[in-house]
């Protein structure tokens, strides 16, 4: 662990898995349209909406990703970590009220360049909301090691 | 063009390109990290921050990435477009204050699949800091037209 308690590439191994939910809010909604500036009507305009196959408005699929951001940062492989790439399968909608739980699962690790390949999911009470992959860049313990003996030679 | 001004399938030709250009400002990034529960000390924590590679706080990627999607939800192919796969690479960071812009081109139009695929790119004074490709489903005028067409004749 580095010393902000995220992981190091030597701590990570394949099937390790975190997740993080929380409930995509009608305020979340409206804020991620002023950050974003994606004002469309299935996300803002219910009488829009309804008229659509969605039936109604629903959350933005980047900002339901922002999930697996989290998941990422906050818990595998934690603080510290470098986000390189995301793949996003956008598969079905997320409405106002419903709450998501993100998962990430360790499928590859890349000692020799300190990066780390996760699958990563999104549910919504077991259906599969968002489908994906990221690559992710961490700290090295032995690194870390070999530098300050380094240091402390010189 | 849809009856919300968005392109058809019909309308979309390889080579189109629309662009939508926003600052990032402190307040995207505070209300961001509400909305994804991305709470990662590199976006927030300035004391932290500068200790870092990067010298200073960032913008979360998945927030920046928001920027593609506003270009295609309100710009291209437009409203009424159906978000169905994004890749995203994270190759330099954004501060804020910084002002991004996002562009979208037409690589492919898939004509019986009603779906067009978009390159994808955000940049900051003219330094590439997001690479991507996304894939949008579209509606067609031809098949509008038939679907009246069948209707006025049954």
């Amino acid at each position: 662990m580095n010393d902000q308690n995220g992981y190091d590439i030597e701590d990570l191994q394949v099937g390790m898995t975190a997740s993080y939910a929380k409930t995509i809010t009608e305020a979340d909604i409206g804020m991620f349209a002023g950050v974003s500036g994606d004002i469309n009507a299935i996300h803002l305009n219910e009488e829009y909406a309804v008229t659509t196959p969605f039936h109604g408005r629903i959350a933005h699929g980047i900002l339901v990703s922002g999930l697996i951001s989290a998941t990422i940062a906050n818990r595998l492989p934690g603080p510290g970590s470098i986000y390189m790439e995301q793949q996003l399968k956008f598969l079905a909608p997320v409405r106002p009220g419903e709450t998501v739980k993100a998962t990430v699962r360790v499928r590859e690790v890349i000692l020799d360049r300190c990066q780390v390949v996760l699958e990563t999911t999104c549910h919504v009470k077991g259906i599969l909301v968002i489908d994906g992959v990221a690559t992710i860049k961490v700290g090295s313990a032995a690194r870390r090691a070999a530098k300050l003996a380094k240091a402390t030679s010189a």
